[in-house]
C-alpha cells in the first residue's frame, strides 16, 4: 500500500509539473484530471509500475466502484446494466433522448495508466462542468464505463459495449473459458453478475443521439506534428493473413543454390515487398509482419518451413479488400518464383467503421476553436468501444497526443495539458451535439 | 538387448535387400559390411532407432572395440594413441610409410548409422580383401578411426585428427566442459586415456603418404544424377555473420506506412537478395539464412529487432571473402535504405579446403573405372577429419549417395549397392596410390 501511495504521489506531481493553469477554464479542472488518473493507478499497480485491471476482476470493479463516488460528487444518477457496464446520468431537459461518452477501464496485463481511464475522466469532467457551472444539457448526458474492452481475459474484446448493442452471441459466449480455464458464466458469478442479466443488457440505441469518445492515440502522428488532440476518420478493421511456406530443408553447406527450395526466401521477399502495396491503393491503409517463425531455425540448416501473419488494415472495407487482393496475387507470383508451397489461411477478418463525416466536422470545429489550430485527422489502427457505437450511433473519436507513441505498457504517457486541451475539445463538440437535432448528425 | 537385437536384423536385412552380388568380388563382401554396419547399430541405438555414440563414452568405446576384434580379423596390428584414435595396419613392403583410410564412430545425438561407421567399415573392408586375396601394398596401409569427429560432446570437433596433426592447443582444450560441465581432463579419465598422453598423440605426418576418406554426402547432389559415389573437390569452412536489424517498434494499426522503420521489411530483402550473391562470384559458394528471430513477434506490433545469422561457405577463401563483403556491401545500402540500424558480427570463420588435384583425378579415374560412369566432382559442405588431413597430407574424399540427403538423423541411409561400390572406388584408388610415389601425389 506505501508503494502504490508514493507511485500514485509521483505520478499526479508528474503530470501537475508545467501544466498550464490558463486550461482550467469553464468548469474544468486540470488537477481534479491529475488526481484522479493517480487514484485510478493505485488500482492494479504492477511492479513495473504498469496496470493489471483484467476485465472482470475485483480491480476492474474497485475502478468502477471509485468513478462511481465521483460520478455522485458531480450529480449524475448511476445505472449500472447486466454487462457491469456503469452508466452516471446527467438529467437533461428532455429525457428521452442522451449524449453518451466515456471508455473503459480494464487494462491489458501490465499495460499503462491512460488508455481507457482517460476517456472516462474526460466524459465525467464535461459533466462535473456543467453541473459546476449550471449548464443543464437539453437531452440527458450519460458518462459510461464498458466492461472488458481489451479482451485479454477471454480473446475477445469489446464485451461491454457489444452487449449494449445487443451483438453478443449468447451460445458462443458462454462457451469461453479464460486464462485459467474458467467459463465466462462462473467468472461472471465471481463478481456478482449472472448470465441471464448479461443477455438482458441489450439497450435500444435509437434513443442514444451521439457516441463521443476520447482516447490516446496509440501512434504517434500527434506528436509529430505537436498537436494535443486529433480527429478520428474512422476504425479499421485488421484482416490477418496467416500464410505458411513450405519448400525443402536441407544442410546449409551441401545443398548447391540451385534448385533449392528455400521458404525463407519466399518469406523475406513477401515481407519485403508487402510494405508498398497498401500505399499504392490507400492513404489509410497499412500492412505489416509482426510475427515470423522459421523451422527448424538452425544456422547451419536450410528452413523446412516458414509461418507468418501479415496484419493489413484500413478504414474502408473496399479497400482493405483490395490490399488484401494484392498481397493475394504477390504470394502467388512468390510461389511460382521460388518453388514452394504457400497456404493462405484468413484468420481474422474486422469491418472497418468509417465515423460520420457531420461528427468529425463538429469536432474539427470544435478542435479549431479550442486550440487554435487546424484539426488534424487520423484512422485509428487499433479497435475501440466506438467501433460498435459507430455501427448505430453518430459516433466521433478524440485522439489525445500519446509519448513515443507507446500503449499496452507501462511506459504509457499523455501530459495532462494534452489530456485537459482534448477534454476542452470534447466538452465544446458535446455541447454542439446537444444544440443539434439528431437526425443532422448522421 | 531384445529391442536391438531385432533393430539390427531388420537393419541389415533391409541392407541386403535388392543388393547386386555381382558387386562381391575381389574380395569385398556385401553381406560382411552390411552385418557390420548392423552390429554397430546396435551400440547407442536410440528409441527412434537412431545412434547416440557421444565421443569418449562408453558406446564410442564399445564401437572401437568391435572395430578392433575386426581388424584382427583382417590381419591388421592395432595401435591405439593418447586420444583415443585407433590405427589398424595391414603391414606393406616398405614399412616406413603409410596410406591412410578411415573416418569415426562417434556420433550427434540421435543421429544416423552411416555418417562416420561407413568411411571406418570402408577402409577396413579393402585391408580385408586385400588380406584375403593376398594383395600385399608397397608400404603400410593403416585404417584409422578417429575420436570425436563430431563435437556434440564439447561444442567442437576433429578432437582426435586435430591431436593427432598436433593442433590441439591445450591450453584451450583443458578449459573445456562438455554438456554436463564435466572438464576435458575429467572426461578423458573416465574413458582411461589421459590428459598427458592426449598431448603426445601428434604423429609426424610426413610419414603418411595419402589420405582418403569415405563418407555419406549429407546432400541430395548424388541422388538427383543417380550416381553411387562422387569426387570431393574441397572441404568449404563457414563464415557466419550474426546480424542484427533494429528498427523503431509500434502498433501495426496505428504507425502509418510513410516513415516506418521497420527492422523484419530490412531483414527479409536481406534473406531474398543474399541468395543471388554466391552464383555472381563462385560456382561452390552457398549462402543461407537458416535462423532467424523476431523481437517482440507479435501480430500486430510492428518488430523493434530481427536477429539472424548468414553461413556462407566455399572451398576457395578468396572466393568466400568475396561473398562476405558482397553481403556486407548490401547491408550496408539496406541499413541506408530503410533507416534501420544494423549490427554485423562475425561470428565463425573457419579458414576452407581445396584437396589436392592429383588425388581428385585418381579418384575420378577410380570412379569411371569402377561405376563406368563419369565422375561427377562436388564440394563438401560440412567439415570432416579430411579437413585436417588436407592441410598436411594428399588428401581425398570420395561421397556415397545418401537418400534424401538427409543426415544427423535416424533416417540417415545409404544403400548397400552404393556404399559397396564406393568401396569399390576406395580400392581401386588407394591401389594406384600405392603404385604412386608420394612426391607425385602432392
Amino acid at each position: 500500500m506505501q508503494a502504490t501511495t508514493s507511485f500514485s504521489k509521483l505520478f499526479q506531481s508528474r503530470l501537475l509539473h508545467q501544466y498550464p493553469a490558463a486550461l482550467d477554464r469553464e468548469g474544468i479542472s486540470g488537477k481534479r484530471v491529475a488526481h484522479r488518473l493517480s487514484e485510478l493507478s493505485r488500482i492494479g499497480l504492477t511492479e513495473d509500475q504498469g496496470s493489471n485491471r483484467m476485465s472482470f476482476s475485483e480491480e476492474e470493479r474497485a475502478a468502477k466502484e471509485l468513478i462511481k463516488i465521483w460520478m455522485k460528487e458531480a450529480g449524475l444518477s448511476i445505472y449500472e446494466d447486466g454487462a457491469g457496464n456503469v452508466f452516471g446520468t446527467l438529467q437533461g431537459k428532455d429525457q428521452s433522448q442522451s449524449i453518451m461518452s466515456g471508455s473503459h477501464v480494464d487494462s491489458v496485463p501490465n499495460g499503462g495508466h491512460f488508455d481507457g481511464p482517460l476517456g472516462v475522466l474526460a466524459a465525467l469532467e464535461v459533466a462535473q462542468a456543467w453541473n459546476e457551472t449550471g449548464y443543464v444539457p437539453e437531452t440527458n448526458y450519460e458518462v459510461v464505463i464498458f466492461t472488458d474492452e481489451e479482451g485479454a481475459r477471454f480473446n475477445g474484446g469489446l464485451t461491454g459495449s457489444r452487449a449494449m448493442a445487443g451483438e453478443v452471441d449468447m451460445a458462443k459466449q458462454v462457451k469461453l473459458t479464460d486464462y485459467n480455464g474458467t467459463p465466462f458464466e462462473e467468472v461472471l458469478k465471481q463478481c456478482g453478475l449472472s448470465l441471464k442479466n448479461f443477455s438482458e443488457s441489450k439497450r435500444s440505441l435509437d434513443k442514444v443521439k451521439a457516441y463521443v469518445e476520447v482516447h490516446i492515440e496509440q501512434g504517434k502522428q500527434l506528436e509529430e506534428r505537436n498537436l494535443s488532440t486529433g480527429v478520428v476518420t474512422g476504425i479499421a478493421g485488421p484482416s490477418w493473413l496467416t500464410i505458411t511456406f513450405k519448400g525443402d530443408a536441407g544442410h546449409a553447406g551441401n545443398t548447391p543454390m540451385i534448385g533449392r527450395k528455400d521458404p525463407l526466401v519466399a518469406a523475406g521477399e513477401f515481407v519485403s515487398k508487402l510494405k508498398d502495396i497498401p500505399g499504392q491503393i490507400s492513404s489509410s491503409g497499412v500492412a505489416t509482419v509482426g510475427k515470423l517463425e522459421v523451422l527448424p531455425n538452425g544456422v547451419n540448416v536450410i528452413p523446412g518451413q516458414v509461418k507468418l501473419t501479415a496484419d493489413i488494415r484500413d478504414i474502408d472495407m473496399d479497400l482493405k479488400d483490395r490490399i488484401v487482393e494484392k498481397a493475394r496475387e504477390m504470394i502467388t507470383e512468390i510461389e511460382e518464383k521460388h518453388g514452394v508451397q504457400i497456404d493462405v489461411q484468413e484468420t481474422l477478418n474486422v469491418t472497418p467503421v468509417k465515423l460520420s463525416e457531420t461528427m468529425q466536422q463538429i469536432a474539427a470545429e470544435s478542435t479549431a476553436y479550442v486550440t487554435g489550430k487546424e484539426a488534424f485527422h487520423l484512422p485509428s489502427g487499433a479497435g475501440h468501444d466506438a467501433m460498435v457505437l459507430g455501427r448505430y450511433v453518430p459516433t466521433a473519436m478524440l485522439f489525445t497526443n500519446s509519448k513515443d507513441g507507446v500503449s499496452h505498457n507501462p511506459k504509457e504517457w499523455s501530459s495532462l495539458e494534452h489530456c485537459v486541451e482534448t477534454i476542452h475539445v470534447l466538452k465544446h463538440m458535446l455541447e454542439k451535439i446537444d444544440q443539434t437535432d439528431r437526425s443532422d448528425l448522421e
